[in-house]
């Protein structure tokens, strides 16, 4: 149970496209009831199957720069003409909640994020080998040579970053790479400016002489 | 596989007596086979069923003090007129094998080492509650009433200089103490510095505009 003036963790996760991170930050919420992802805002269209609230929130462009103006934005970017932004107030009330919340960014997003929240722990995720990714990027051949090529580019670019964050997942294995992110988000449970909050009563009784 | 280049990592881990220690890093050590424990040397005599090299490196008082003095140790203390201590040189030649290495010392000796090795982890253990605590060294009524008292001040002493440790791990549960030992262990290994050189061939594959 959490105890008042508990804070949670924010876990920035990042990952060149083809690096299985969304399959694998959704087992790691599967697994994890304390955890919760930040939901997006974005001003690209709903697409098919994709619900308001869980997929994105879905917002207009006059409402989008509007939170920018307010200073809404943890992080945002405008990708492709549409914007992409992470809500401030929601992850910050989350986490003085006691919740440790997981955002799924880009490198971009992970260095603005670095800035305004200091004790973040950034997570970036890499396949085995350059071959598996140029594979899955290259997909089934029925893409345009151009668009596997921008996406190629793109991918090379993000890991030329990784280096900026705290930890390196390698996803070989699906099982490996997911014990990985559960050691890291457990591990961050038991640092101490976490525990003597959460055993503060413990803690007062065993210095006592007793 | 380990890489040249490769630096382990040093895990202090320090706890009162009756907070299960021992114990906890014997399972830890059992099931990961790339964690070594550091013997200590000492001038107590050997007892019975110990082996030198083993539970210790037995070491005249004479020999001690000339390792002292030569700066052989990373901690040493004396502890009812005998010597406890860590030799630097084997820490370190295990360190610079890639080899993670454990240090079970007191609050004193993580004090010493924290100086000497900036980058060591630090992990303080706790009994659930302090009734716990006491029931154990206050053992089966068979001690005399000052060793007891003695006992219970030096845990609470102990306890006291837990908030300068890195993590808290609080032993309620065996299985899951452990387990959050082994969290802490596993994500030591995925922070960036030692997945860098681990995986520097697969990051520089991985950068290259494909």
């Amino acid at each position: 149970m959490r105890q008042a003036g508990e804070q949670g963790t924010l876990f920035v996760i990042s990952a060149p496209s083809g690096a299985g991170k969304t399959s694998l930050v959704s087992a790691l919420l599967d697994r994890d009831e304390a955890l919760s992802v930040s939901v997006s805002h974005t001003t690209r269209p709903m697409r098919e199957g994709e619900r308001d609230g869980v997929n994105y929130h879905f917002v207009t462009r006059e409402a989008f720069e509007a939170m920018i103006a307010r200073g809404d934005f943890l992080e945002h970017a405008e990708v492709f003409g549409n914007y992409y932004g992470t809500s401030q107030v929601w992850v910050r009330e989350a986490l003085a909640q006691g919740r440790d919340v997981i955002l799924e960014i880009d490198w971009q997003g992970a260095e603005q994020v670095r800035r305004l929240m200091s004790g973040c722990v950034s997570i970036f995720i890499v396949p085995p080998s350059a071959d598996v990714l140029r594979n899955r990027l290259t997909g089934r051949g029925t893409d345009a040579p151009e668009v596997v090529e921008r996406r190629l580019r793109e991918a090379a670019e993000e890991c030329r970053h990784a280096v900026e964050f705290d930890y390196l997942v390698v996803n070989d294995a699906f099982e490996v790479a997911l014990a990985d992110l559960q050691a890291i988000v457990r591990s961050h449970r038991l640092r101490m400016p976490v525990q003597q909050v959460r055993h503060q009563a413990l803690l007062a009784g065993l210095c006592e002489s007793a």
